[in-house]
This record gives C-alpha cells, sequence and structure tokens, in this order.
C-alpha cells in the first residue's frame, strides 16, 4: 500500500509518500510545496499550493493519506493562515476519493520515536532509519515522512485487529 | 458586473450573487452551502463545501468576488476549522480565474450600513434597501451579500479613479 504524509502550511507544505509492505517501509518520494507572499494574494497562493499537491497525488497515485494535525498557539492570524492551507491539504485527497488521517504532532513522535516529545532532530534520524537511503527535501518533508509512518502503523494495527476479531468470529 | 460575496464558515458557507450597472445594484440569488460534523470527517466536509460552492460559480458565473475576512478570537481550534473554511471559499473563486477582494467585517458594515460597528439587524435592513425583493436564505447569506455590495462600491470607486485619473492625464 502507498501512503502519503502531509505537513500543511501556507509557505511550505511538505509531503512524503512511502509503500509499506507487511512492515517493510520504503521511500517513494518527498518534497515540499511552496508559495510566497511575492507569488500574489491569499487566493493565488492557495491555489498554486493546491494545483502543486494535486500534481504530487496524479503523479505518486497514493492509497492512503494523513495529514499532521497541528495548533499553532501564537496568534489568531497565524492559526488562521496555517487552517487555510490545511484545507487545501484535506481537500486534495478527499478528491482523489481517499479518507484522511489525522494526526497531532505528539502521537506522531510517540510512533516514530517512541516518546511525545522528542525533538525535531531525533525525528529526522528515526525517519532515516525507518526509510534507508533517504535524502529529505527538508523539515517539512521530514515532518510529512514522519506522519506518512505513523499512518501505516496505525492502518497496519488496524488490519491486525480485523483479522484478529475474524479468527475470534 | 456580476459580483459574489461569500461569508466563510464550516457549518454555513453563505453566499450572494449581485449584479451591478453603475450605482444600480440587482439581487441574483443567494444561499447557504451545509457542512454537517454528521456528514462524515472534515475532509469529507471540506470537499462537499468545495463542491456546492464550485457548483454555484457554475450557475451563477460571476465576474467579482469577494471574501469576508473574519476573526474568529475565541479560540485556536474554532480558529483553525475557520481557516479551513476560508481556504475553500478563497480556492474556488481563485480557479475560475477570479482576484478575491478581501474585506474585514467592519469594513464591509461601514460601507452597507454607515458605521462599522453596525447590528447584524441594521446589516440585514440595509441589504434589503440596497436590493429590493430580496428573500434571503439565512444570516450567513445576508452577510455575504453585504460582502457583495461592499465589494461593488469599492470595484466603482476605483473605476471612478482610474476614470478621474484618465481624464486629468
Amino acid at each position: 500500500m502507498r501512503v502519503i504524509g502531509i505537513d500543511p502550511g501556507l509557505r511550505n507544505l511538505g509531503w512524503g509518500v512511502i509503500d509499506v509492505a507487511g512492515s517493510r517501509l520504503t521511500h517513494v518520494a518527498n518534497g515540499i510545496c511552496h508559495s510566497d507572499g511575492d507569488d500574489g494574494d491569499l487566493a493565488q497562493r492557495l491555489l498554486s499550493l493546491h494545483s502543486q499537491l494535486t500534481e504530487v497525488f496524479r503523479t505518486w497515485l497514493p492509497e492512503a493519506a494523513a495529514v499532521e494535525h497541528t495548533f499553532v498557539n501564537k496568534d489568531a492570524v497565524a492559526t488562521l493562515k496555517l487552517g487555510q492551507a490545511r484545507g487545501i491539504a484535506l481537500l486534495v485527497p478527499a478528491q482523489f476519493g481517499l479518507a484522511v488521517g489525522e494526526y497531532a504532532p505528539n502521537a506522531v513522535k510517540k510512533t516514530v520515536v517512541g516518546v511525545g516529545h522528542a525533538a525535531k532532530v531525533q525525528v529526522d534520524h528515526m525517519v532515516k532509519l525507518h526509510l534507508p537511503g533517504v535524502v529529505i527535501a527538508g523539515a517539512d518533508a521530514a515532518d510529512a515522512l514522519a506522519v506518512a509512518i505513523c499512518h501505516s502503523h496505525h492502518l497496519q494495527s488496524a488490519d491486525r485487529l480485523q483479522a484478529a476479531l475474524r479468527a475470534a468470529g
């Protein structure tokens, strides 16, 4: 199964695609969709992010998707901006007919590193351990790959649970 | 010129379309796109709003668009939800090739009612005065029509300014 993880942001929207076969994970691709304030007004920036992310889905054809559920408590302006980018990050997978998992940053860290309050450098390190040979496009792409890894673990747990229920049934 | 105003919200996204000929405004249509929490997960709700709003644009073919620039300072969760709906409200006009005006609620009230701190009932009243015979689908549609009226005034002012500059040129 091919899984995409997305770390939403208006300026930098990270994405990472992995293949999952049993407990084996393989890196497929990762990158960052950019939209600069210089690119024009907000609507144009959202349109640009939507086009870029749609192209990622067309190219890599993921079968499952998950988005990091970040909160910015800095101020309402920053939260509103993040929300707008997050709207695009959730819309595109839904337009491709995929259910979208959502994970809080601590849940992602807990799955990938083992503790919920891990430092960024630890996440980066564990992503590289999970996906040997991966070249990561940047911090937001590393976070996105961590979300994809987290989602693949949860999908497998759900599968195992269903199999156990069937066996017990 | 046909102008659409949008009052974004995740549960209720109001829209209102008017025709502008000189200083004369005519009501065309208004309504509310709904997405309930029962309709499934957040991505499905955003997809539903996107489809409904796209259908509004296909049906009424607006030539200019504006979105209310609301802030919810209640809490980060509410602001994030609003941001996600706002992302869709900005994306759809951009997908139809339109520039999107943005107006703070006080700017809308100032244009439509004359004061920036007008009550909702005053806005409603002035929308009905501006658009004789209008039947308004609900509070969010009234706000959306007010945004459309506000945008039409600003577009006209910009036109007059350009004409004056040409005449002076």
